[in-house]
């Protein structure tokens, strides 16, 4: 238990400008850390076998955390919530934080061995949108998830909040590559099954019907799928919708896709 | 069309601010104004009938909005997008605005007619949750959207755009009475089904089945339906989900819900 009064103290510099998420990227990813954030994520964190670095909190925070941090000899820097908000750059509502060590990435063996569902994401930007997708996966019974090369991060502190810590739990990596990524998955014996509006997509009950081995095929918020994964995908499917209404939300999407999908 | 090079200018006040969310809910309110963002949700907003009290845009969405700004006398502010950011305090990605009248309340009656399946949202705070529920009511088939008095508004900002503007299409009120409000829609001939984990929850294709006119009813993000609305729903429901994983989104879950009633 370290107590800071100086907001420029360098061992906070794992906690610096939390908003800046072009700083936060680099930052993260040369030292291999990532931040947790609010009192469950980080519960989740530590207990999922992450290695803490530090964690940051404010007082009122420390008795609920107190048994976690009773496990570690990571230091807990104890800060006030003004002095939280000047070095992260805005106020953390549940003021606990931890910066953690990332662990070297699974091998897609791994995180396919006795998956029977998984969510395959093509090129999703939003931090957002991957975090609910890790969340209602695990919450509907997917058993893994694998990310192309340019997905955003789970691992990004607004993916693992959104997800509700998920992403700990939920075998993942990232796929080596782009181009016969889903031929690949073929090959490893799964259905490949896209989310997407292309002239042969049938409703997603159909397309899923009496498969075993299911990886659903997610794309980006904006374009959708690239045209290689529509098109090396073994099907097509669409969430059936009102007629005039364009699309929903990816991962309103993809929440009853895993819903359907685990009722197969 | 009027060039304003002047970020103080009175005749901005509409947009001023729009990161600071109770200085815009007090605007809102006394001015009778909403704001839409975005090329499509500004089209819509128009498009639906909404009266316009003026546009702000930078120079290069002129030419995509140019026939509907053609269909009205509203005055058409044009700034550059560093002006922008100074006057709405950010970034805003897709540089149109709209400023609109808000028009009075429907009346629940209004709302219903016709209407087969309506969500009723109770005390949901977060205007992503609203927006991202609108929209995929709307395009999961579901006809009306009911809000309990401290529900969080639908013509926020924020809710419009993660709604597409599907508030602009769905009929949608505030519910004058919280009490008695799940009684008063059984009495109007609606089965209420409650999202929540109760004792007494059935699986949600098991609730609504059989069911003709169906009010869904769903609570807020973190703590759940009040007691007195779990009480007084007909039936309660939930998503099946994977054990040990505590919840789905709301949004998501709703998602789910409206998917799985739209097929009873």
């Amino acid at each position: 238990m370290v107590e800071i009064s100086d907001p420029g103290d360098p061992r906070l510099a794992d906690y610096r400008d939390l908003r800046d998420v072009e700083l936060r990227k680099s930052l993260e990813a040369e030292h291999g850390l990532f931040l947790a954030e609010g009192e469950k994520v980080v519960r989740r964190s530590v207990e999922a076998g992450y290695a803490p670095r530090s964690f940051l909190m404010a007082p009122r925070w420390l008795d609920g955390l107190g048994d976690l941090l009773a496990t570690t000899d990571a230091p807990c820097y104890v800060l006030s919530e003004a002095l939280i908000e000047q070095v992260t750059g805005f106020h953390v509502h549940r003021g606990a934080l931890a910066s953690l060590h990332r662990r070297p990435l699974a091998s897609v063996e791994e995180v396919l061995a006795g998956a029977r569902s998984v969510l395959v994401l093509e090129d999703l930007v939003d931090h957002t949108n991957v975090g609910a997708i890790f969340r209602s996966g695990a919450a509907l019974g997917f058993d893994a998830v694998l990310l192309a090369p340019r997905c955003a991060d789970p691992l990004y502190r607004r993916s693992i909040k959104v997800g509700m810590g998920a992403v700990f739990t939920t075998p993942w990596t990232r796929l080596p590559d782009w181009y016969d990524a889903l031929p690949d998955l073929a090959r490893r014996g799964f259905t490949t099954v896209a989310l997407t509006l292309s002239a042969d997509s049938v409703p997603i009950e159909e397309a899923v019907d009496g498969v075993d081995r299911l990886a659903l095929v997610l794309g980006s918020e904006g374009h959708g799928l690239s045209s290689r994964w529509e098109a090396s995908s073994e099907r097509r499917a669409i969430i059936p919708m009102r007629a005039g209404i364009d699309s929903l939300n990816v991962a309103a999407a993809t929440a009853v896709a895993c819903y359907v999908a685990t009722r197969r």
